[in-house]
């Protein structure tokens, strides 16, 4: 009997709510908000939905709500919308997850914390701080998910091929600084190129730098015709807590704390029951490894400030 | 290979299409929307989401994309909100209705059509004029089939029973004068206060009207409290579609037109891969029939108008 | 994290452990057999079997693997086949439940224990005397619940309609004998009679004689021209399996012990987590009435011997 | 709406049949026996296990109701077991296919033909013959696509990752001298002992071999416990089956003839609506590429005797 508790009741935690409601996920899901009305309004939207299933158990709650949960997701939080700067949306959301964490950690002090609050990386990177002295690994955040989810689904269309047999990652930060590590991406089994060769389809350096305009852009595209981006997002979040649920041994380009690089990025990781299990290391091309250290440093700066 | 057409890329088209995606439902999704780059950006939202599952094909397109649809979903239009009273919902819509018919009608000729657009009851009926002269049985609209699943949730949360055994009805038109039948509920066979009565469960008029009330308001209320009803009529949407493509016979409460009432209402049906099979006449107690025959009369107005 | 253990490897126990497998009813199932080489290939063939799923992980074992199981599938024992007396089965099956029964309850106390040797209604009598003294709700037998299922399956494809709208038990004991309550069936909330007319479907007492003809053999035709029925079962136990496991109040013809009849046969009960949470009390006909008296006696007989 | 036909009803037709059912791979399953007692009783059998699902057609026929079948499945035949050698099984069987195939082709002419008949590769090369001079990319056998499977599940057991992230194929013949690629094998992106290294387990030749050892023999020792193998081999045809009716283009070592080597027999290839699709290169080591050399003369010497 999993439980799982969503700190935030606005366009992703809805839909993350939905999305697990949906695939039977889990067996109970309570949602909270600041807006109690709010979140009593989309916990029935989601449980009239969740009659499709297997009936999942969906309600609004407080923070008492919580308690037993195995994975809490923060979707708690401005957006990224036209007007505020990426420094002003951290502030205003450091702000929001210094009177959360407090609750949820009462609350649910095992639970898994799974980060989907915008800048993911950055917001992730402040959950740690606060957690200062204690166990971090059951503190990830959703990261590169649906970039990779993303980057898959564009390699396996251009060489018409299930998504299921393209391996590559997608690591450093959501959005537009996304990082395709084109250097280790196979297909199948076979180098990228080897595989298109072999498959009659052609692969020239444009058609990869396509592909990683398009992962990068994407999400920004999608906001752009509809003002948000919902369904994607709340996909990767369910691939991240099913992961979790299962004790699944997925890998999967979540957000966390790197010893290595001394901040929170993304980076493919293990999951399962109890967070991040281990850290893949990549053999990164030099140039990759290049662009991450960048990021590295633009990462921190944006938290220092 | 089944294929499901939806005007309107809205939230009730974009959440179908989700909910169709999520639950593998069919194999190819197209979305059509005046505005085009919401079309795009809501399907590739979807289609992002989709890799969850078995990989549904969505898209946006144009009418030519229609062609081959199985089942056309109607989803474009205004939705009721503040400041717009319901006589100019459906004199908006009906324009709209008019510019779209034709060509729904060009494109896939042999699709069953599936009324969304708000008020639904009158939509319907709509399209059945639209339509006159022609063979109409593969046109209706989701109707009370929402309000039904949430009849049998209430009934079943109050009694401590799967909704699956609770065999009732919400007829006649969706929303604040949705008729429930209480005079032909059964729970396992048994008539409900029977049924209470073995599980030990009060069950009194005031239970029964509490209930009704829910029922009635549930969706006004979610609208109240998150500013739209999206999941849940995603979820009464989907189980239609299903029923279509499935050839499922499954009895729904949607909406089509009524030889005994002469009009578009919702009145328990049964969907096949046609649409309407066959409308059940329940045995309505006298009150029942009174307030549907009420029902009606309101509707023939509304749409003489 | 839920758990199955099926005593038992033989084709019922094999069939139930692929069923749950493949419909990831659970994440754990143990199959336990005397023949331990037997339980291992059996779960070495069902567990290659549930990678098509999402992993469920399938093993062999001893009593000690049977710690922490939420439901006990008792399915060792002889089948019934030609050359042998059902007294004889009865007698060989007592021996072998003697032996298993204190090394399931040592192992997992709080287990819900499922009957699925034949005959089911006698052994699960068999077990509740064994019992004798301690709590007992949690006992149940998987009674006449395929029978039920193809009752429905019946009625709906004479009438055209989704069994999920018909609503009808058979109650009893499994086999020959199972007593369908026509005086109780209704599809999609109406008498069966006034349903058929409706849908323009001839409903006559030589098709409801040929329906129940049709449900009480059924599985000995099955018996004829496999050898075995395994499937169908598997399935059976599938339904009380999850309605268990999900607390889903289910209504299901399962065997249990009866407070009015004084010995375990099969009626509609809720079941729930705890196993049997309530037994329905039907409007049986006289006639019916009499035939559940006689199968009681004969029920009693076949237990004092 | 897709229709599987199956030819042979014995343990592996009606496994393929009840996997198919339970996951609704399709709408339609027909089961052909020269049998017909026993194809009828597989199918009721299977049908009643089907409700549990959304209800496929399940039913037993002739060659006439294999008519508008998307994929043939050929199970019948013997299947290997003591006193039978490998000569006189495919002896015995080619008989069967030659009063088979005609008619399968006279009512399906469109339809992929997928050999499940044991031994699968020189069967699917007995195929190829009898089609002398017809388009036979729609012809293909389940091959060593379960040793693919388990291959996957053993590494990533060993390795604590899920599968899905195990890369590596089993390619050439079916069974003891079934060929593991372990020169291309890769974990997550990572050659299999880079990956171990980070995982911190360990992964010596020894471990490699045991492997190797476990995969080859897996069958046999499942056949050696239970008497045959039947949940993993229905699941190997079930992955073929949707791939086809998909149209997923996933990577499967199924059988079929290469051009390359003169004969059928298994290697990676990309399935799709029409069968195969491509056949993947892949970079064998020399001693793989010698070990593939000696099965291509073994399998070629079998069929010319």
């Amino acid at each position: 009997m999993s439980k799982v508790a969503i700190i935030g009741a606005g366009l992703v935690g809805a839909t993350t709510a939905h999305t697990l409601a949906l695939r039977g996920s889990c067996e109970e899901i309570v949602l909270l908000d600041v807006d109690q009305d709010k979140a009593q309004a989309q916990a029935a939207d989601v449980a009239a939905a969740a009659t499709l299933n297997r009936g999942v158990r969906v309600y609004s709650g407080t923070y008492a709500q919580v308690r037993g949960a195995d994975v809490v997701v923060l979707a708690a939080g401005l957006r990224q919308k036209g007007g505020l700067s990426r420094t002003e949306l951290i502030t205003s959301n450091t702000l929001i997850f210094r009177e959360v964490m407090p609750q949820v950690l009462e609350a649910a002090p095992q639970a898994v914390i799974l980060v989907a609050t915008q800048p993911v990386d950055p917001m992730t990177e402040y959950v740690y701080r606060l957690l200062e002295g204690r166990d971090v690994s059951g503190v990830l955040g959703v990261g590169t998910v649906l970039e990779t989810m993303q980057l898959r689904a564009a390699v396996a269309a251009h060489l018409g091929i299930s998504p299921e047999h393209v391996h590559g990652y997608v690591v450093g930060e959501e959005g537009d600084s996304a990082l395709v590590v084109w250097s280790n991406l196979n297909v199948a089994g076979l180098p990228v190129a080897e595989f298109a060769e072999q498959r009659g389809v052609p692969w020239t350096t444009r058609d990869q730098a396509a592909i990683t305009d398009r992962v990068q852009r994407s999400n920004r595209r999608v906001v752009e015709g509809k003002g948000a981006i919902s369904y994607g997002v709340g996909a990767a979040i369910t691939r991240v807590v099913e992961a979790i649920l299962r004790d699944a041994q997925i890998v999967l380009t979540v957000s966390a704390r790197s010893l290595e690089y001394g901040v929170s990025l993304s980076l493919p990781r293990i999951v399962g029951a109890k967070g991040v299990v281990e850290t893949l290391d990549l053999p990164y091309s030099r140039e990759e490894r290049f662009k991450l250290e960048v990021l590295v440093n633009s990462l921190k700066n944006i938290l220092d400030r």
